[in-house]
């Protein structure tokens, strides 16, 4: 597969538009909206916090419909916590869609990302839609990947071609705090014009492909009441990704490659990161085990400290990894900063100024083998800066 | 009761030191001892971390002894991840203040604070132990208690009085990272006066106390490797505690007020910490889940540098009780800032300058009521600033 330009409109007969409602102070882009030619076989997953917002709701029950034509989503207001009223602006939104669209409210999708428990300006969103509708172009993506933006520094874009059937996938997501997805994910839409014959099929793909790339990801460790990921397939390809066991594989991994970039770029971009932070857990005896415990190291604020500081403070990684909950022995453990060993059963000596070095980029990976097992796990994240606590400390006001 | 001064050495039979043996920098204080006169009935409680220092290892060892009679406590370093040299180190600690102190050595208690991984300078520690065992006053609480600290900004110490027996109980802490105790707790010393009969009975109250005290506060969720608190009683009151109900009742109190000043100090003077904050919930079906819910909460690192930035961002408060793990329903929940009610089912319209005092004030209390049920837990945190960034971002090095 090659990676190619155009986000959520690089898929054929899909087009994106973004634009500013009012939402947002300034004329920042605040509203975006996906639009399919054709009736796309629509999958979505959802944030697993029991506080759900209303667009999430929302999504859920148009997606009982197997098709979607349209998606919606505002940035700005996360329309969550507000009683009855959210739901009824949430429903609303789908509404205008699809009389500006000719569709059916339950075409269409929507999801919302911003501040919890503020009232949407509603009456402002609604008169955004005609314009919205009249700005789809097939060359929208960028508009709509910049128009659901928050505290995200750059819109996050991604989309392949396959090499065999020449079917594309992209997508667009924002992140950049409150994010650690829970058998959900964060904002994001990923389109493809490949014909999904089965829309079960299609969801378990986006169920696997989100377990080992969106939620493999952590900022702070905080799910969202918000988290939405939808993946429409319409077809206009022409081809099947479903003909051959081969054709099914190609478009799966297509499939992840687009949430794996994606999810990377969430956690580049995470609030106030200066560095992406791998932690590679092997030697577990379950996958589950590897990644609980690398999700441990992952969201410690230590460790995150310690690499804002670019400091090979290792005994934050074995804390961390002894009160993550797995049974483990420190003295079988090792732990690597990139290929400096520092830890073998304890700690050993080590160049300095190699350390400093590998802790001085902008990418670190930290691997971890616990030598009782095969199991691995990747969790990726950033670290944890005086900006994180800046941006956080005034985000409502 | 009635609060007193005097630290570890308040209570009758005990005297304390503290000197700098050159394991810190700059002439800093970084080894105390605590003395009992008498034979004391020793209780212990420690860390869950799977990682457990060195001198964890050898204090359990020794607290098979159900008697013992001094404490030898460095900071600086935690003694933990160097192999066997670091037990040997501990070994070594014990032994040098028996012979000081014509005690056996299994007398001995021994705590280690600081940094993980870095041999302990233990040729300079044992050479400084005479002058210890010297200096040792009826008198020296204060300077045992300076002389444990790490990054705490001020020594933590705390003794009561009791009102019916006139028996004293005095202690001292350190805090002020890695704080998440679990079952256990960071470095704190408390002795006591009172007649214990049984051993038993001294570590249940222990257990008791620390559970609804040191285990109910959090800095930044992480769970050291070093957590011990020891309890000494030597009966130097020629009271018993266990003489009668009453008695007991009344000792028990006298130990929890100690427990809870001192875990409380700790969470004030939490890294970088500005603010206080007690996240009080109520109308849970169980204790458990109650803790689980209040935790999710003071942990969150949204809340707190929403906190920290004296923003009224309850959204994720709701958000975070969203994640906790417990079943709940968002429609009945209701939230308050202090006395200002501003969730309530939805969020409500609230006075933002109201709000805006009630979060300027350096102690902040967090109530929540989930309304299905009679159970409820405290957690005592603090806020998360660019200071805890800072001194984490450079701690080792």
């Amino acid at each position: 597969m090659k990676a190619i330009t155009g986000g959520v409109t690089a898929a054929r007969g899909y087009s994106a538009w973004g634009l500013a409602s009012g939402i947002k102070q300034k004329g920042l882009a605040d509203l975006a909206l996906v639009y399919s030619e054709f009736p796309a076989k629509a999958a979505g997953v959802f944030t697993t916090n029991k506080v759900k917002a209303a667009p999430v709701i929302v999504s859920r029950e148009h997606l009982h419909n197997e098709n979607a034509r349209a998606i919606i989503i505002n940035s700005g207001n996360a329309n969550a916590c507000i009683g009855p009223e959210g739901l009824a602006s949430a429903q609303a939104m789908t509404k205008a869609v699809a009389e500006g669209l000719k569709l059916e409210a339950k075409e269409v999708l929507v999801a919302s990302t911003g501040v919890i428990g503020k009232p949407l300006p509603i009456k402002r969103v609604l008169k955004a839609v005609p314009s919205l509708v009249k700005g789809l172009t097939s060359t929208g993506g960028g508009a709509a990947a910049r128009a659901i933006m928050t505290t995200d520094t750059y819109a996050k874009e991604y989309a392949v071609e396959l090499e065999q059937s020449g079917i594309k996938i992209g997508g667009m997501a924002k992140g950049s705090g409150m994010i650690q997805p829970n058998m959900a994910t964060m904002l994001s839409v990923i389109t493809t014009d490949a014909e999904i014959e089965e829309r079960e099929i299609l969801e378990e793909m986006l169920k696997k492909a989100v377990k080992k790339t969106f939620n493999r990801i952590t900022v702070d460790g905080d799910t969202s009441t918000n988290d939405s990921l939808f993946l429409l397939a319409n077809g206009a390809s022409g081809k099947s990704a479903l003909s051959t066991s081969q054709a099914r594989q190609e478009f799966y991994e297509g499939l992840c490659e687009v949430c794996l970039h994606l999810a990377q770029m969430l956690a580049k971009d995470g609030e106030g990161a200066t560095k992406f932070i791998t932690v590679r857990l092997s030697g577990a005896r379950s996958e589950a085990e590897a990644e609980q415990a690398a999700r441990a190291v992952a969201n410690s604020n230590l460790v995150k400290t310690a690499f804002f500081g670019e400091d090979a403070n290792w005994g934050r990684i074995i804390t961390a990894l002894g009160y993550s909950g797995i049974e483990f022995s420190p003295e079988s453990a090792r732990i690597s900063l990139g290929e400096l060993e520092v830890y073998s059963g304890k700690g050993l000596p080590f160049d300095e100024e190699k350390a400093a070095r590998i802790l001085a980029a902008d990418e670190v990976e930290v691997k971890i083998n616990l030598n009782q097992g095969e199991a691995e796990a990747v969790i990726w994240t950033c670290d944890l800066s005086y900006d994180y606590v800046k941006i956080n400390g005034s985000y409502r006001t």
